[in-house]
């Protein structure tokens, strides 16, 4: 069996979940908080960063988007008409464009300081960077969500799907991405209206439903995280 | 013929003309001020950023890795013994993790900020936030080189190339982001020698050449930046 270490407030980590889910790849889950810096975890991969998948023969495949590639390589061809990646070279293109958007540029300028701000310091020494949010940060992030979801609204209200007629490995990303900051209510829904109809699509899935039962330790979920009719 | 967006002070457009030039693709280039945001640039890729492909029917390929990857499905694998890209899943995911190092990881720890103070400002007005580097940055680019470089070190003395025997795309984006930073005059090479040979090697190959000709105005490069024997 696959093992996979992850946290569940890691967009990275949620993205390789949703695909392993999708297609039933059993794994072993490991939670691993990264600013820990384990001596163990930094050989199996040396930025130390989630998540990270260990592969056959225990091999690690060490990043999100380097996983989910391996994941396609070796299973994905399989799936025929449930594989997340088209086949045509410039579609496949639009897919990547479109996960980078969510896995590095959002995170970038949202994911990341939300989670760190509001959820990793709860659980962080004082040596590890822990201790109060640092509301400066949490201002910047927030006001960088309208522009993500204003374009999340326009995809999804041109599309069926973020990056076409099917659901794509963009529709992961994205999902992942936009999971972690509904948990912390910083969603305002009401305003993006084809985004919500994708969510809702989103989240019924049976992928989805082990991400929707994760709790963070002191923080509990936005009332309507768990909820499929929000 | 393809055209490519690009800045020759962009790591991520250096490792897309370094794997173009590897494969003797004829390419238009095009040389785009990201800082200026183009409407007619946002229109081919809505995240603003740079490198930017005109493939076959001008369709925008968007995004450095997205290149990379859609040049190997189109062209690499013709490439056989040149091909920068191996075949086996593992080893791709071992190219790709290094990939992400250098694209990401070194990005955004040391050469976004050294281009953005030290080259970008020099050119931006006032409202695109030009004007003085900020010190402080610049600092803390500058004390998270040592690591970098010492990985580098450790890889290409237990490698012949960064990610195994044959040169990868992974020795194309960690050039990439070294050409910058030496362009810069901010490595110290008499501390990694085995890095140095590394990159010896890479600046010999006729690919590096056009690279190595690169000029930003008002800042010339350190005295050793185009020299073969350093």
């Amino acid at each position: 069996m696959l093992t996979l270490f992850h946290h569940p407030m890691s967009t990275g980590s949620r993205y390789a979940r949703l695909i392993l889910n999708e297609y039933d790849i059993e794994v072993e889950l490991i939670e691993e908080n990264s600013w820990s810096r384990r001596k163990e975890f930094l050989a199996l991969n040396p930025a130390g960063t989630l998540p990270v998948l260990l592969a056959e023969g225990d091999v690690p495949v060490a990043g999100a988007t380097v996983i989910s590639e391996y994941i396609d390589e070796t299973r994905g061809a399989l799936k025929r008409s449930r594989r997340l990646f088209p086949e045509d070279s410039l579609n496949r293109a639009e897919v990547r464009r479109l996960v980078d958007w969510f896995l590095i540029k959002f995170e970038n300028e949202v994911t990341r300081h939300m989670a760190r701000e509001r959820i990793f310091k709860l659980h962080m020494t004082a040596e590890q960077g822990g201790g109060a949010p640092d509301s400066t940060a949490i201002r910047a992030a927030r006001a960088n969500i309208t522009q993500h979801m204003k374009y999340i609204d326009w995809l999804t209200a041109t599309r069926n799907w973020l990056a076409g007629p099917t659901p794509s490995y963009a529709d992961m990303a994205a999902a992942a991405s936009i999971s972690i900051l509904d948990y912390l209510g910083e969603i305002k829904w009401a305003e993006y209206k084809a985004a919500r109809d994708w969510y809702t699509r989103m989240k019924s899935r049976p992928s989805f439903r082990p991400l929707l039962s994760d709790r963070v330790r002191g923080l509990p979920p936005s009332s309507h995280y768990g909820d499929l009719d929000f």
